[in-house]
């Protein structure tokens, strides 16, 4: 069994849409307890317009306080969407920067005014600087399993994608779920060509369980060799003020799952649990996830 | 693709642990809703003792009134404990009945008050009358994949069981995730097992999902050759007040994810949504349900 690669997304992809604002000390302890856990990856915030998302204001100062006391192994990664994102992004002591473009013509025109090909190019443009700049990078396609506003997206429009990132020499590849639209047999396929195309890729998905399918689509990915996962804590994520609730797969549940089948019992579920129900207890409402509202199985 | 069956046991696993008393017109009216979406079994509910489960009292005049007005090809099922239960069973006009005996000693004791052993030797009687009196049986293995109390149950003590029900003649066997326990390489291997008992074995299973891997468990199940599954409308199941929310896999989840891949496009999923909207807004709470929630995916 290949060791499954846990990226813990709640404090940017989760915390981003939340009404209330968290304090910096709030997150500092959450992010700490995920630290704590040994989960291999937390995504500390966004470096994106300070007013317009002012949840996500402090994410420089969070990778610089969180840099000082982080063990050697973990990586925090953050967010970025420009270039002004960018600069940001390489200012502050973060390890890993993700960024990404949608391979919805309609997503894309409403999240970034660009196309869906003039947003890949300027965001591998973007890559190859942070490259430079001696940071990990990840780039995604966003939308790559359908789209609420266009429905289907076309398999092949995906994979074109993904070459060009593997042209231009990038090999770490996220695919996103933002609509929550995949299904298992489609991830399957999907996989199944992309990994026909370079066999260096190191894939990550980032599932919505929109549809009550996001925990059979990593295990439908896990099955076709996908080896890490994007996932939030309490299965955080989502407007709560929308029709359609879209959280992540919670991080706890998925690290339950994994430890039930032997796998990944170096990553303290305790503690993941511990955070969980501070998150649920801090915005004082039910989330998605199950495993926090429960204690893990004693086997 | 094999047709993969629906068998809404919502009106009884989830009904059944609920405090507020459904009245019988209220039941008919989802029943009646799921019989239109064309699932395939309806489980009605339960021939229980009257006193004890007051919620379940209505079953005999249930499967009366509703035997009146179904579609010849809809089934119509129920549980029985016991021989009491039994009689009524066979008093009225229910289709199918389903009987089960647990895979844990504890479970077994506290439920019914004999060992597993016993149990399964009561059942596979009760199992062998109803099929002299013509009805459709399933016989099941409860805690088949864990237990609340005893936590590991061991696969060949399940294989046992099922192989008791298969020297009896008997075929239709469900497996019920009564803990919601398992996980989805455990169900590989299990019925992997299971299937090289004898290949006529029609299996069901019966997940709960207790720690977010129910559908992932249902889509483990498929791949290693499993065509039915119990499911609830809303994801209802499992005590509200119980520290330990273990609600079904949605019916409108499951149905929904096979659409997307072109399965069972007989079956009225907008019909599903509604009778799950309706039992959310009976009990005026969120259900673990996501569908329900939002629209079906427009493809």
């Amino acid at each position: 069994m290949s060791k499954i690669i846990v990226h813990e997304v709640g404090p940017r992809d989760g915390l981003q849409s939340e009404k209330r604002t968290v304090p910096t000390e709030q997150k500092l302890a959450w992010i700490r307890g995920l630290l704590e856990s040994k989960v291999d990856i937390v995504q500390v915030g966004s470096f994106v317009h300070r007013e317009k998302v002012p949840q996500m204001a402090d994410t420089d100062e969070l990778c610089r306080l969180l840099q000082a006391d982080k063990k050697p192994a973990a990586v925090l990664s953050a967010l970025v969407l420009n270039d002004k994102g960018l600069e940001r992004g390489l200012a502050c002591g973060v390890d890993m920067l993700c960024m990404g473009a949608s391979a919805s013509e309609t997503h894309s025109q409403k999240n970034v005014g660009a196309s869906s090909l003039d947003s890949q190019k300027r965001i591998i443009a973007m890559a190859e600087r942070a490259l430079s700049a001696g940071k990990q990078v990840q780039v995604s396609v966003q939308c790559a399993f359908g789209c609420g506003f266009e429905g289907c997206v076309p398999q092949e429009r995906v994979l074109t994608m993904v070459r060009a990132y593997v042209e231009a020499g990038l090999r770490s590849i996220s695919l996103a779920d933002t609509a929550g639209h995949a299904h298992p047999e489609q991830v399957k396929r999907l996989f199944g060509e992309l990994f026909k195309m370079a066999d260096d890729i190191q894939c990550t998905c980032h599932f919505h369980d929109t549809y009550g399918l996001g925990m059979a689509n990593i295990y439908a990915a896990m099955q076709v060799g996908v080896t890490s996962f994007e996932t939030g804590f309490a299965g955080i994520g989502g407007c709560p003020f929308t029709k359609v609730m879209a959280g992540n797969v919670a991080t706890e549940d998925l690290v339950h799952g994994l430890q039930r089948n032997g796998q990944r019992q170096d990553i303290d579920l305790g503690k993941l649990i511990g955070v969980a129900r501070s998150v649920a207890g801090f915005f004082d409402r039910d989330m998605q996830g199950r495993v926090y509202k429960t204690e893990p199985i004693p086997y």
